[in-house]
């Protein structure tokens, strides 16, 4: 019998993948707006903007104005996301992003190659800088990432092993600078997964590493990522990151339908109806993902919003009854 | 552990489900195509038309043509849809679509009558009508199946007792008619289902019926479809309802997305990528659904059509690595 946890945590990252990847021009108030309204959903977590060269991502360009802009809600947390220590010193210069320490590494050296023009030692170098960074700021180094974990458009394959290899690699540099992670993203970047390779790859790093919480990080290109995510339920993950009606993708996967995360409504609205909660309004959610479809001016893929929840038919099928038997 | 099925049955749906439902005009050539393209794909059955009231259903007005005109491959199904008498009579009298007899019941009422003008009485009487039909025609009825067996968006919610009493009524109707049905549809008509809810009526009627196939006729409106299909599979079901591209919807259920099936190149990728047999080329097959895009002349559901298939990727990464090594 399945094993679905009874809460989740979600990582809203629409507006940082979303804003990221829209070809169109988004007013810093519009990816305002959106923000504000997403903060007003129940959604703990938010992550706002990436901290990234602007000539490779024009449409982050306006990173510090948006996070100068938006309302912070009390209990509710502001990420952003950074590759490297000028990013992480920008996000740090906000002093508005709750900056989280991440040692990430990819399972897919050729992606490597294209995505970040880095070679597996030049990023554990890469991480090994951050932590020296993250220690003299104070920053808690908590969460382990690992890019590619199920599959890659340049290398092909990735065997659960090179998972394995990878996540050691992380623990081992978290061990020398004595650091206890808590948290492993397993990110799906180009969408190659399937509920199979979810259950084989998160039983694998559970089965060695039983303490670390892992997160998923599902992209939904090939349809699979909601698929995906009752893998991961029924296998107790409770940690998932979505974005808001679907928004986003990579913009250097090379991949022509460049979906985004799993969409966060349909996600919110498949574990509610199980009985998982999610502390989010799924009406409310509905409103920021028509939000959010109203800004980048076209069709976004979440299903939810078009299909609506389930909440005012069953309200109307009840009135409906009560008027039939009255 | 999951008990997935080596294999699956895919009865597709597409050219009936698509063409009943899209607004424009659409030309019989034009679903003629569409159907000889899927006929190439591997796929074991399709259903091609629906024999229904052109003054209900303009789109099938051609129904008689289309099934004139398109080409049998040897080794494939055609099927078709009715609802009542006069439309079994019109596939009789095709000789060309293999007539299944099938006993049809609905687990909500108030859908019936929105849907089908009728009572759960009427409904009955309708499907003891039939059976004297088929057995006058000599066609074996092997088949039954249960409209809204998930959930209803006038009924609210399909208790799974209702669900088991409408089984059992198909089953004493066939009792008395001295019929032994295989295989029962179970269709979420208005996409309510999460994998929870199909976990708990499968179960519950595998339970009671261990020797009857369970076929999941799954619609995507809310974006649950592949991960409700996982679900099935988890179970052991194997055989499906699908629609290429995700074309089709209810035109009748009064829900403003009314999206298809779930989508049958989604799910061919997931279960060929988790090792389980369609028999079908999904490279054909996505062939086919661009096909179905073009002829409606918009933007369908279907994923994998957009993000493609991992086959080439695979083959590109393999490539890449031998002239790396060389």
């Amino acid at each position: 019998m399945a094993d679905w946890p009874k809460s989740i945590h979600i990582h809203e990252e629409g507006p940082r993948e979303g804003f990221q990847f829209e070809k169109g021009q988004i007013s810093t108030d519009s990816k305002v707006e959106l923000i504000d309204a997403l903060s007003q959903t129940g959604l703990q977590e938010i992550q706002v903007v990436s901290f990234v060269n602007p000539k490779r991502v024009p449409g982050m360009a306006d990173a510090d104005q948006v996070v100068e802009k938006f309302t912070k809600k009390p209990g509710v947390k502001y990420s952003g996301l950074w590759l490297n220590e000028q990013g992480l010193q920008r996000a740090i210069a906000t002093n508005k992003i709750d900056v989280k320490g991440r040692m990430v590494l990819c399972a897919s050296e050729p992606f490597l190659n294209r995505n970040q023009n880095s070679s597996l030692e030049q990023m554990v170098q890469g991480v090994r800088n951050m932590i020296g960074v993250y220690k003299q700021n104070g920053i808690a180094i908590e969460e382990g990432g690992v890019q590619a974990a199920f599959g890659c458009n340049f290398k092909g394959e990735v065997p659960v092993e090179d998972v394995l290899m990878i996540v050691h690699r992380i623990m081992s540099i978290a061990a020398e600078n004595e650091i206890k992670l808590r948290n492993l993203v397993l990110a799906d970047t180009m969408a190659w997964a399937t509920p199979r390779k979810i259950r084989s790859v998160v039983g694998a790093v559970r089965e060695r590493y039983p303490d670390l919480n892992i997160t998923l990080h599902l992209h939904d290109t090939r349809g699979m990522g909601i698929a995906n995510a009752y893998a991961g339920l029924e296998m107790g993950v409770h940690q998932f990151d979505s974005s808001v009606a679907g928004l986003g993708g990579c913009p250097f996967a090379a991949h022509k339908g460049a979906a985004g995360n799993v969409c966060t409504e349909d996600l919110v609205f498949m574990c509610e109806e199980m009985g998982i909660d999610t502390g989010v309004d799924l009406d409310k959610l509905i409103e920021a993902a028509n939000l959010a479809e109203q800004i980048v001016g076209h069709p976004l893929p979440g299903s939810v919003k078009q299909g609506g929840s389930l909440q005012a038919l069953r309200e109307k099928a009840r009135a409906g009854a009560s008027t039939a038997t009255a």
